[in-house]
């Protein structure tokens, strides 16, 4: 540990700025200007445009791996500068800011994820949550553009959380917050579960919703795309072919080391995807 | 505040080096190698191979986020290697490192940039601004080769000018500069404005040169591709299909929110734009 | 220097995980979990799927102009999870840290590689470098994945080397590592030398394994896709048309300043190239 009395604080940054123009730029001299020390790390800037449930997924992949002081700021806002409020987040294992139109789900209880009325609907928050709209407009870059909240709003609300600033001095708080439901497949009658393709990674990798909390003990069979494949494999280098194998997420998926599943087997995000036990 | 006397210093990198080669690798280990607690900043490397003006365009809508005494790198280079020469320039408003061929417009007023005889063409610099062309062995990373200062030349002398060295220590000063005139739309006889195409960011948004402070207070109509737009909506989401907009760097954008403007128009950089009042 | 007893350590990152999904941010939270004053830097993450041998040469061309004391991480893994092994070494030049299927090969010198049996193959470890095998529990993250790697063991292995743990700590010693033979063309009896591309850059520039200290003195003819091109020019600015000019990694290459040469020649890596003295 250095001299210094707290360490230097963490920012991730999330969104669907891409890396050619500005966007992102912009924002991290704001963050700096206000908070020098800050450590900025992209998580991605390449989450597709405006695709929500995209930066739920990757957020929920990244969060768990930082410490729990960090702050994750997540910005796909294809509602900015209307009457979507602008979040802060508290909560046991990091904080989060990002408008209240789902892409904060990441950081909730899969418990709460199930009771969003919708996709996404509202939840009630968890007892060890606390929210608050960010209002305050000393915490704002001045004049706030209605395009740009990312540079104007949660950019500066990081900085300041950064520095110390409790998250309720950001504005009011809220008792409920959009959440999206958890990416989990449901269970059959007759035991299979359904569910779907969640994500390609950029290997191909067909990444679903089958959690591996969920998977029978023993042999299986995956079926998508009108393909049967069978698994498990523990290693990409234990598969020869199509393979089904639990990722790094918890999460099965369908892979081709010599290949591109995902090409190999034409599916995209959204893809039905049926698991039953046995070959 | 930590223990150190003055805050870290902030070095932004604006490039055509891509993020698949090892280019802005290489740039960053000379600069920490001499700096070590630069916080360096990637701008972006995704500028076009050898597109100035697309330079230019990035650089002017992020530098004014950062702090003062950032040091800003630009290097897109065509001619390295040529008797082009390397400038460090400082301004009021942050210092500026990169090839003398029109890249570091952005760092200058646009009252200055307005004499430019040329797109680029040599313009006088202004009272509280000093140019040196780098040419002090002592600050470049020996052997200087022929065909990348970004590592040799520009790193090497961010990395200086972090660490406190005066930019009259480079070399000589220099006064005049190449630079690009000033993105704006001209003002016709009959009041309409006649301008183009900038940029086209990665939503699709294409971005003009008609400037906020420019238009007309109430409706006006923007004519691209053969295609009357309407004006001015003020968030993306009041937009129903094709739109006009004031984007957060201050120039008026056509954009479709729920899908891509530029493709929807078949627009690229460079594509005459026209602006008329009323509807 | 600031009050800090040693100077922030560098960790570097050159994967194939691409920037869309969440791999390079998960690896970044666990790196810094450990290490919060680690100076984390992306060589890149661009690597194609796989491609061991693209990622020796950008490796190669990006840690020479690192401090001696910065730890490079590499991780192209196809084998994760598998029998190959995890490895930590240590040279006089920098600290490497990656599985042992070649993709270290940069850190060792030419003539160490060219005792390569195999592409890649293994060789005798120099006096001046020491390799262990990554394997005391304490340092990875638990459960270690059987696919991710660069989450669980590479990078937790670089920040506890960060922190100043030795190499020696992390497992036991290896005396031989798998490398690839040296990027060098080779020279017929007629004197000629007949080599390959081995990178194509984003400016189309045309990489070959043809050296800088290989080439004639004077004029020279390179053949390759069924052209001949003369050499070499000294820069970018002095071709016109397609020309041989030795690029910054001490390489020749092929180029076309307007426009993209390995397009223009329709070439890709592997393509064999000969290079002859005079025109």
């Amino acid at each position: 540990m250095s001299s210094r009395e707290r360490p230097r604080s963490i920012v991730t940054l999330t969104t669907d700025f891409g890396l050619a123009d500005h966007y992102a730029g912009a924002m991290k001299g704001v963050i700096l200007g206000l908070s020098r020390d800050a450590v900025i790390v992209d998580i991605t800037h390449d989450i597709g445009p405006q695709r929500l449930l995209q930066a739920v997924f990757v957020t929920q992949a990244a969060w768990p791996f930082y410490p729990s002081d960090a702050i994750h700021v997540v910005v796909v806002d294809p509602g900015v500068g209307s009457e979507r409020r602008a979040i802060a987040l508290a909560t046991p294992h990091g904080r989060f800011v990002g408008p209240d139109n789902g892409v904060l789900s990441a950081a909730l209880p899969e418990a709460v994820r199930e009771q969003a009325g919708g996709s996404p609907g509202p939840v009630a928050l968890p007892p060890d949550c606390r929210a608050f709209e960010i209002t305050e407009r000393r915490y704002l870059r001045e004049p706030v553009s209605a395009t740009f909240h990312g540079r104007d709003v949660f950019g500066p609300a990081a900085a300041h959380l950064s520095l110390g600033v409790a998250p309720s001095e950001l504005g009011a708080p809220v008792d409920t917050l959009l959440a999206f439901p958890p990416l989990r497949a449901r269970r059959t009658p007759d035991g299979a579960l359904e569910g779907q393709v969640v994500h390609i990674d950029r290997y191909g990798n067909v990444i679903t919703d089958l959690r591996a909390e969920d998977l029978p003990e023993s042999a299986f069979t995956v079926e998508l795309a009108g393909q049967a494949v069978r698994g498990p494999v523990r290693t990409y280098a234990d598969a020869s072919g199509l393979a089904a194998i639990v990722g790094s997420t918890g999460y099965l998926g369908v892979v081709l080391p010599t290949g591109n599943a995902a090409e190999a087997l034409g599916v995209d995000v959204g893809a039905p995807v049926t698991l039953r036990a046995g070959r």
